[in-house]
């Protein structure tokens, strides 16, 4: 019998994974990847990073050279080289060298698909002027350093403040540049809740990165020998010698589209848990594909190297006659945005409510460390569960530090279908220089477990905004310190310190009527608050979830 | 109906939590805590960092004052008070108040005993010399600060090289002690493997504390008025301003035996799993009582802070007349030596092996960040598994960053049953400043995957270092870079670097006779050359699990 030819159209993550997993089970196979670009294997992620040098060499991000693949692994990759067509009923692709414009056909037994993704480029009025860049390709970041590095380049805008723009953001200003963001939609960090994101636009500001929500950019101004000038958003201009554009990607899904393999509702290849497409030995893996929510069941488009690279290796294995499969996805994605992490895992609340569970939701404070270990700094972690069944669906978590542990603990824990109660005794590594003795993630479940045996009643600062705004009857109780609250409080707030409570309780005596809402710094006070309430007769209080700190409207002065 | 009384033995972690989380659920009991000492609730995991300056006040460390928990809790705490007698017939304790020696007979409905730990005083020659100390109380911590501070204090051993003994070697030093460690066993941190402790002693020897493994303690010398002088070994006489006594601790159970409580096979109390003793009404919890392993299902006692926590909350919530019950621990554990993080969490190799699993290993040695994220550092995991069902038994993690984070997560696995297929996808949040694309996590279960398929085969270090001894047959090769292999190689390594093995595979045919062993660094490029070396026939290669790295005997140089 000959060998297998397995064919690989795309060289980056998913690609590439595929090829060295399909040579590792299979070492007579024969391997060919395509790739249209000058380079496989690199590390696109690290792009922001490169463009303003804190990633050093190019040579730091591009993996592996198409000579180690053949050296090591046997795999051909020929690069600078496009597939035009693919041809399954006669399992063959036709490929384009792009440097001869030669074509040829190429036979194959089992293909995988890692074609990738395109930036969204919106038809906008002179889009196409010079320095308008995307953030995609090694020559996008190689392009992008250069005109930053060079004279004249003061002023950068970005339209689009997700990940990437996010991350080109602090790139730029640490490159020297004077940097703002325009975003569409009404928040920065669209995948996050909008206290969390609130508190990003914050950081942004206060870095020195303007920051404009919920703004339309109708088009672009400048010249055609010097490129953009001017972003022009339906609310200002902005002076541009630099614009990146980072508002999505879609999948390339053209060659598949045409060979009449099946796509999902999400708009990118339809796989199943071997990676196969609709079509017999057509593989497909990476940002091209979709994947199943694990918490919703549902098929999801997540388009991140992560992912790309675990499915690879799954479609490798397959497309080289193994057996494996890929169970899909949280997602869990996480970004540094100058001194804060934020990251996120499974569902937000939105999502969540979306996607038709009955949702409950914990926001608490916790330092990162032991409190007195130096450097401590309070964690935000928003976390949500399942009313029904208690699962947790997902969480969100902002601080200086320790983010990126608790994100992927609490990814663990949600992979595995964890409860509140569960969650609550996690058995995480406990020492004064990493964690509390009782971890921000138990502190939240047990919030949660709180909840749900009523012995903690809580208001959102949204909901607190809008029972303030329509004016109903109710008392609002400040229970911080004296300085805190002349520092500033929620107006109309009566202010008694916590441990002035018991012997003061009678102040609230006629006053509560409707309602007693009770807030503090973070609402631990608070809580422990409106247990004495109860204790001393005067009713179930409700608390501010998170305390003043997501108070995100005007304060008072004392 | 009289409201309930709760009495609590005990004011620490355990104790303190117990009484909130009673009082939160049942605002009506009466709640007492009787504490020998002067304070309730302090961090005393945060000793050896106090005794440094570190932590700077005392003040730091104490969370909360009995003045505190009654104007917040309606909490009772009696400090400088010691429960004498406990009569289960009757339900009441007798209390001594150590001020003024009277005695006092209090009844309970519930009681709960927090009664922690005492450290081991071995029966050793001047044990009672001043300047020995142990670190438990605050007490402690402070009396070792005022002497280390004071003049003529500049020589410092360590007995014991545990947790709190390398805690405390780290802060002797940064106080300006010169610093000996002597330990019993064989090797430094007992419950870690031996290849992660050699990182640890090699790391303690590099900042200048001098390590002495496998060395008994005869005795001291010294003499009354300036105490102790010299630690007698059966190896040395080491110079001694100060001593720490660090060889563990043991559970506080005589009033429990003396009230014929069951004690469980640790000698800890035994307790179910609301925390109840055998007494009825009686319930126990944190140091002083046993738990359940949830990997082996039998009874272990681990005296740590994060757990004595966990517990308090569930004793005191069924003291209080609710319902909880706290599952069990994996355990998990972390210390911080100078510039290195350990961690472990599960059972390690020889602890599941005693367990009676049927034990697979991996060791790998990826980055903590992208490749080429500035900082980033490799990092050793040790994972384990269980052959038969390929569940994940135990992780040992050793790094400067993100040790803590990969612990954590593994933790969170581990405590939810998770198998090598499930961990090797597990949704951990990926961006370049925080992990590879492929995190540690996944790539060490990916080579456990690959070892039960049978694509990777593997020798340990020490194997190798007894195959070596016993001299029989076989050839070892190194496949790293002419000049990793000159600065240093395995004695008798044959030398071809990955990148040339195709083309000089000529050169093993003939000299392999028995087995072929490869190894590189990290057991990455070891890895390929296996794969290399079956495609081109030359059968089945072993790799040095973890690369040289491992390697803890003599090197040859070219």
């Amino acid at each position: 019998m000959a060998p297998l030819t397995l064919v690989i159209v795309g060289g980056n993550a998913a690609g590439m994974k595929a090829a060295s997993r399909a040579r590792r089970l299979n070492p007579d196979c024969r391997i060919m990847v395509f790739e249209q670009k000058a380079y496989v294997s690199y590390g696109a992620c690290g792009l922001p990073y490169f463009t303003s040098g804190v990633v050093k060499e190019r040579q730091d991000l591009v993996v592996r050279s198409p000579q180690y693949f053949k050296s090591v692994g046997n795999i051909d990759v020929h690069t600078g080289h496009k597939v035009i067509r693919l041809n399954p009923s006669d399992r063959t692709i036709t490929v384009k060298n792009l440097q001869t414009e030669k074509e040829q056909t190429v036979f194959f037994d089992n293909l995988i698909l890692t074609t990738g993704v395109t930036p969204v480029i919106p038809p906008l009025p002179n889009i196409n002027l010079h320095r308008i860049f995307t953030v995609k390709t090694l020559e996008d970041g190689e392009a992008i350093r250069q005109y930053i590095r060079g004279e004249g380049c003061k002023e950068a805008v970005i339209v689009g403040a997700g990940l990437i723009g996010l991350e080109m953001a602090e790139n730029l200003h640490r490159a020297g540049l004077k940097v703002s963001v325009v975003e569409l939609l009404p928040q920065v960090l669209p995948p996050f809740s909008p206290e969390i994101a609130f508190s990003v636009e914050k950081h942004l500001r206060e870095k020195g990165v303007e920051v404009f929500p919920g703004e339309r950019v109708k088009g672009f101004e400048g010249d055609e020998k010097q490129g953009v000038k001017r972003v022009v958003t339906e609310q200002r201009e902005l002076k541009a010698d630099l614009v990146i554009l980072s508002i999505g990607v879609r999948p390339n899904i053209e060659l598949a589209k045409v060979a009449n393999i099946t796509l999902g509702p999400t708009g990118a290849i339809q796989v199943n848990e071997r990676m196969e497409t609709s079509m017999s030995s057509i593989f497909a893996a990476g940002d091209c594909a979709e994947t199943k929510s694990l918490l919703t069941g549902k098929p999801v488009w997540v388009p991140l190297g992560s992912i790309a690279n675990k499915q690879g290796r799954v479609a490798g294995e397959n497309a080289a006659g193994g057996i494996a499969t890929f169970r899909g996805v949280l997602p869990s994605i996480i970004t540094k945005v100058f001194d804060l992490t934020i990251a996120k895992t499974g569902l937000n609340e939105q999502e969540a409510i979306k996607a038709g569970f009955a949702v409950e939701r914990s926001i608490v404070l916790p330092f990162d460390k032991a409190h007195y270990y130096p450097g401590a700094k309070p964690l935000l972690l928003k976390m949500i569960a399942d009313r029904m069944t208690r699962r947790i669906l997902g969480g969100e978590i902002l601080g200086e530090a320790g983010v990126d542990k608790r994100a992927d603990a609490l990814a663990a824990a949600i992979y595995n279908d964890v409860t509140c109660e569960d969650l609550s005794q996690l058995d995480v590594a406990y020492s004064p220089p990493y964690s509390p003795a009782m971890d921000a993630l138990i502190t939240g479940a047990n919030v949660l477990l709180n909840k749900f045996s009523g012995i903690y009643t809580a208001i959102s600062a949204d909901e607190l905004k809008q029972k303030i705004d329509r004016g109903g009857p109710f008392l609002l109780l400040d229970v911080r310190t004296a300085e805190e609250y002349q520092a500033g409080h929620i107006p109309g707030a009566l202010h008694i310190p916590l441990d002035k409570l018991r012997e003061r309780s009678l102040e609230l005596k006629g006053k509560a009527t409707g309602a007693l809402v009770v807030y503090c710094g973070q609402s631990l006070r608070s809580y422990q608050a409106s247990r004495i309430l109860k204790e001393l007769g005067l009713g179930e209080a409700i608390n501010l979830e998170g305390g003043i700190r997501m108070w995100r409207w005007e304060k008072e002065k004392a």
